[in-house]
């Protein structure tokens, strides 16, 4: 059986005695085990990373972003060999992981806009004669820590930009799905990353907590859920560290009665059980305005659920592919059972589907709820499954309560034909990113991701121009020079020699 | 005896029983008494804000704006009343309170920038016909605390950005000196910020606590010691809040061999006893390569401290006014006798000074050590008085690893004349702040001030183009508008008019 | 009789034997004469300029900006005076003449963030230890040619940014009604701005002849009509000089069958006949989608004119004052004449207007022309005057192409609830400033303004971020330091010492 | 023979009855023939480029942008026949191509920062519910006009940015060495760009004339020599066009006193013979500050240039090669002539070499002038050949003025070690590019290109920042949406269903 290691310092190792097997979704049949970093390995690998730092800041950045423009192609190159161990070890159909690739190269391309991004402000003449400027230097050994929804692109929001930057990083993603990860490593190594610039570990809370506490690590990005997200936040803070931390989601959709609702409905089916809604930004709420609006959405949207296909992510004729664990599918089909028990009307029940030939699989079909209501757990909890909630609100202005009352702020959107509603609900909602008749307004990769409320702990979001800044501390040097006997006596000093 | 109170709502009031007195540092005479805002009077301020924020959010900027030109001016027009008040209650020299004050000023003159400052990034055809832009929104109730050193110009790096950018604000400045805090606020107010908006509460732990954990308060900013920032920094991140707190400093200065001495000893002098040495870019240390270059600068030093005047801060041919209270000035006696009893040499001892017919202030003459070593008390620790240190490396390499070793780094400088020795020096070294040339390399008002290690905790820096950044939060929008009926009904219906 | 002259070097004077009147145009009394400029004054003008750039180069950008924030100050302080003087003049009313001096103003309050407009862009490490930089340096002798119909606000574009820049400048104001312009340059100087760095010279072809040749004026920034635009910019661009300028408009708003027609009518109202129509940025032209949104707007537009009071523009109940000149009202005239002739409807016929008490004045009444159609000359050239324009497209696609193919391209808009047809339009269609649901899409100040096609000869456009673009040019250094002897042998240079 | 023709809209064609003989400047030996186009060609290139243009306006930036990317990858991987291309025509060496090459490439990989370099600036509520935002919209057809000496780099200043920016492009390379543009070209579409974006024309002054009067040509950028500069500049504006042309240079070097003459020496080598001084940016001029500077820097250039190796561009062991044609070859040969008659000491002669096999060759030696005077005409105009020229000054200031004075203004460097005298330097010198120990300061890619003087005829440099600006206009929109009855309705459209 396949052995899946870690990445230190340019070498593959594997330490230990602790595994976790990996088994793939669509047949839960055993793929492979992923070797449990201890301590002692994790600090290996931040060791490496601190060793390679001085060196590595002092490259030019014009010949780190050389790297990032190799990276792009051995991408592009690999990229069915990628996304093959996407789907194998999280399941989903492979044209949803080439998307979730695509995603994250454009972060690679972002990346190579470097040289830009880096410029310091340069004021002369601060004062008679003194010149100030700032400039974004590293900040050293930085860490990441990945969840297994996006095994490919969240890693890519992180590492390419941190080391771009001049820093040296430690990843450890999901042990879970931890081989894409790992092997996009691999081929930033190919690229051009020297070894112990960037390493990766797999592990598992003993190697997040080495990274949370260790002091030579500077910083830390993380992405799963909001607890965690919590956890890690005041941990790596009380140690010293600068910390992102995304957490969870609920994101609500408001759909205005002058909507397009056939627009609508199609726009929803992808955002709500793409990737069996094991995305941060899922929308997993529609609120409706009136009930004429909700009712009919809701007969567009069984009309469109009836021809959903599920099944096993090597087929791309699939919508969706299956869960990415028994436990996890257990635990979303609790969730469907309370709404039921809730009072909640589950409209379309996805439970007990069977998928021909994979029937070990955690498969679940689309499941939608209508009249939904604040305070129910389907609604104040984030589900993270094909679990689609509908809610009815009189006005736009108790939908968007709504939305604003809600614990977590990472994505809404709005459909609407109204350009003063979409102007006032994007101009007030309570939610970071928002899209106007855009069902999943995940920002494009060069502006930045980042929720509001209990979606993100930190100050800076993540990717685009702001990973910049997460990336690097800012410098700033004043400077005067005093008056020169050589410029002064130049003038005066040769006189005798004409 | 007059009582300071809290300015909420627009509001003088002084609640419960808890004062503190406030008494003259250079005569230990009681001027006036504080008010010490127990929870409850915190809690009203915080209500106060978190009611004034919604129509304040919705003032244009350009409005919100033309209120800091205003305040421009009545701090211009009111100035020698807040120096007053400095010198009466801090102590320092009338000259320096204006220095403190015109420093305050160019802050808000920075603010003035707003509606540039606040611009977000704009990008047409993310996708085909689908654009997006980031707006940059206001927190919320933000507050500061603010230190006793710089009781006028610490709270206008904070509330005047903080509320231009559309949030209300609640100062807590330092219950030694806080009238100067006061008055302007109200200047603040008479300039046009609404009851409400800016509000101020005195106090002590109990008033911090309560900001620290009122969940409607969104963001702190605190400038004061390093183990004071460190709690604020974790007790407000843990709930939930951004934070940057600003600790405390040790500031070399690195002298070369090439360096122009007079100058240098010039500008050490104002760096090191300007304001008593309280402040937080105060130089404190001077590393001197090679023992030639130390030597000449101690005699150098000598004959300036010699002639270096102490007395009252009202009369503005002192140079140095006392130190801001009692049990100040005894801790800073401790740490000289320290020094020397971990075998410095005491070169000057400005202990014993007594100031003609102000023999109860808080006086102490200027003091210099000489052979100080890393590992000594009087390096390791922030004295926060009159007191330079002299440190001598054999190579500047040795002299930059002393800084890079130092717990703190807020500001250093390096005095030379060569380009490559210069710019070696600001690439390198581990310092926020870097000066050449420059003793006090505090960045101008449109740069943003921030150390590095132990001096800050939290992502970004104060004042300038990062406070901006920090008194709001990203809000990205994507738009896409739905095929439309009336742009291309339009073409179309009216045919048989043609 | 009152002789207006120049402000030379700080000293108003008067040279020559050339004269103009100016008279009120409410009654066409002689109020004034402006002496007009030989080329011999304008050249000391213009060797003032340049004898005061080398000093005012050198004076640190915070210290130009402070004066800016006191001319700020000296406006508001004098607006009544200006208002006054405005209306002598020009004719507007009053209200209207200070809403022109409030927009100057906020021209002046964008220039207050000067420190921030000016930064340079600093990379670190363009190679091993390489940097590189750029700044924006002034230009020299700057010079600005400025129209009638603005006195005060166009001069205001221009000469705060570029003296506040680095620069110097030399203003000529439309000789018709150049008294606000000189007394705003006396209070520049009463701000701070030292003698000879702001000159103004009144003048005719003369004046401005000398300033497009002389070899000392490195920029030249024009607002007038579109031959004269032409003109000074192949003069100007001949001689070596950088040019801006701005020239005519005919702009054009659309109005869709969704928009709200009441708040569209009103909006047109201000926008066509406000200031009598005589703006560049004036709405002259109406395209309705559709007969019906045609009928009806024409509707509510005649009642609206029906109401609209014409007179003394001191008297601030009126709407409109009279036009500029006599024969400005002669050419208006005869613009409306002609469009009878071609076959326009002339809705309403303004011509004949007598205002009581003041039936020597240049008065016309507000007209309204229906049926315009594309080649006529009523709408291929610019009228200048009271007169609207309404033309009738079927489809948004005709209308917009009416637009396009137009000569001028300043300023647009377009009336619509719908978000696709807003987006749609702002996107393609071929006009520099466009607006959605704005009938004056005039930029606000920290924007800039500025047309296309042959509304705008140059690339820069006017105020805002790209003025300061205009009066700087881009200086970019880069920097190496030859390994240092000092630092190298510093290390090594004492270690008999130890 | 082969015929070099055009590439017009996808399709290489040649066209009409002229002719040019492309020689090989180390053998004079007939290479090719390359069409000259006419009139009626150049029309349709530039009507394939018009007619290219809406649909290629359309397209998101970030696809454009990914051409770019594959652009990079095809010329790293086309390098070498490119450069034997280059080689081939122009004569340099093969090392040399490659180095002129990279430049180019860098210019590629700075538009990949595309999306980036777009965003326009939005503001929120800049009035009540009011926004504004800018658009950079590309401008339609633009023209490049390119010279002899860099044929591969000068066009990858221009055509990459103006493509991505959404513009279509005829570019115009020298007709003396075609070759390599025209295959860079072909492969811009191998990458991805489509038919009639990207247009060749090979030609003389009836090409440039039509391209600079053709109305449909809304910008042109011109690198060459500076009487045709200002042609271009004049004609292509009395034209209605935005134009940027970059004319000649003669570039001082400017040694102190205190600089490393070694370290300077080798640099001049460089900075001087390298590409036989063919090179705008070239320092033909060294002004030694102290007679001993000058008499040991000319000592040590002497030994440098005995050790210099001339030959064949295609043996990479060769320092030069041969000068691009035999005109041009007798051009410089009587620049030499006139500077001994006007009395400048010719310490090296380089004419009359032969290098052995390439006996037919353009080949001229490295020559040096000592005591080269201000009025010689070696000083004032350009030679653009491998001739040096050393000047003497007593002071850094009476240095500086003989820049200054210098009709050109491109590139200026200074040699010392002392951060004052270079501080004083950069910031006062009237040059537009400016080293510090650098030689040949051109700005890397992310910055942006342009002299001063007579250097530069426009306001915007070339390539990186600038070039955004020049290849897009500014548009600025201003939106309200009106009160909504959608919204406004929403909230009491329903209340019977509660």
């Amino acid at each position: 059986m396949q052995t899946i290691g870690h990445l230190i310092n340019g070498e593959l190792v594997t330490d230990g005695e602790r595994f976790q097997e990996i088994v793939n979704p669509s047949t839960n049949e055993l793929e492979a085990q992923v070797s449990l970093a201890d301590r002692e390995t994790v600090e290996k690998a931040v060791a490496a990373a601190a060793d390679a730092y001085p060196a590595w800041r002092s490259v030019p950045p014009i010949k780190r972003m050389r790297i990032m423009f190799r990276l792009k192609d051995l991408l592009e190159e690999h990229a069915d060999k990628i996304c093959a161990l996407l789907t194998r070890e999280h399941g989903k159909v492979l044209n949803d992981a080439m998307g979730e690739l695509q995603r994250g190269i454009e972060n690679v391309e972002y990346v190579c806009a470097l040289p830009e991004l880096l410029k310091g402000e340069h004021s002369r003449d601060v004062g008679p004669a003194i010149d100030s400027w700032s400039e974004f230097q590293p900040l050293g050994v930085c860490a990441g820590i990945t969840p297994f929804n996006f095994p490919a692109m969240v890693p890519l929001w992180m590492w390419p930009m941190a080391v771009a930057c001049g820093n040296t990083f430690v990843l450890k993603p999901s042990e879970r799905d931890p081989s894409a990860a790992l092997y996009i490593a691999q081929l930033g190594l190919e690229a051009g990353i020297p070894p112990g610039v960037l390493n990766v570990v797999n592990g598992d809370k003993e190697a997040v907590d080495t990274l949370l506490t260790d002091r030579r690590v500077q910083a830390i990005s993380f992405v799963g859920s909001t607890p965690v997200a919590e956890y890690i936040y005041t941990t790596g803070t009380a140690s010293g560290k600068r910390v992102q931390a995304f957490g969870g989601a609920k994101n609500h959709a408001l759909v205005m009665p002058d909507a397009d609702l056939d627009n609508a409905a199609s726009a929803l089916m992808g955002a709500a059980y793409g990737s069996c809604g094991e995305r941060c930004m899922a929308i997993s709420v529609v609120v409706a305005v009136g009930d004429a609006t909700a009712d009919a959405l809701v007969e567009k949207l069984k009309a469109q659920i009836a021809g959903l296909k599920v099944g096993d992510g090597r087929d791309n004729t699939n919508d969706m592919g299956p869960l990415v664990t028994r436990p996890h599918l257990e635990k979303v089909t609790g969730y469907i059972a309370k709404g039921v028990e809730e009072g909640a009307e589950l409209v379309i029940d996805g439970r007990g589907l069977k998928v021909k030939g994979f029937e070990s699989g955690n498969y679940l079909g689309a499941c939608l709820f209508d009249k939904v209501k604040p305070g129910m757990v389907i609604h104040s909890e984030e589900i993270f499954g094909p679990v689609l909630c509908i809610m009815r609100a009189d006005t736009m202005q108790e939908a968007m309560q709504i939305i604003d009352d809600h614990e977590y702020g990472n994505g809404t959107c709005i459909f609407t034909r109204d350009g003063e509603a979409a102007r006032y609900f994007a101009d007030n909602i309570k939610i970071g990113m928002v899209g106007i008749n855009v069902p999943l307004p995940v920002p494009v990769a060069y502006h930045s991701f980042g929720g509001w409320k209990h979606s993100l702990f930190g100050d800076l979001h993540a990717y685009g121009p702001d990973s910049v800044r997460f990336y690097t501390k800012r410098k700033t040097i004043t400077q005067r020079w005093p008056a020169s006997d050589l410029r002064e006596g130049a003038q005066f000093s040769f006189p005798s020699n004409r």
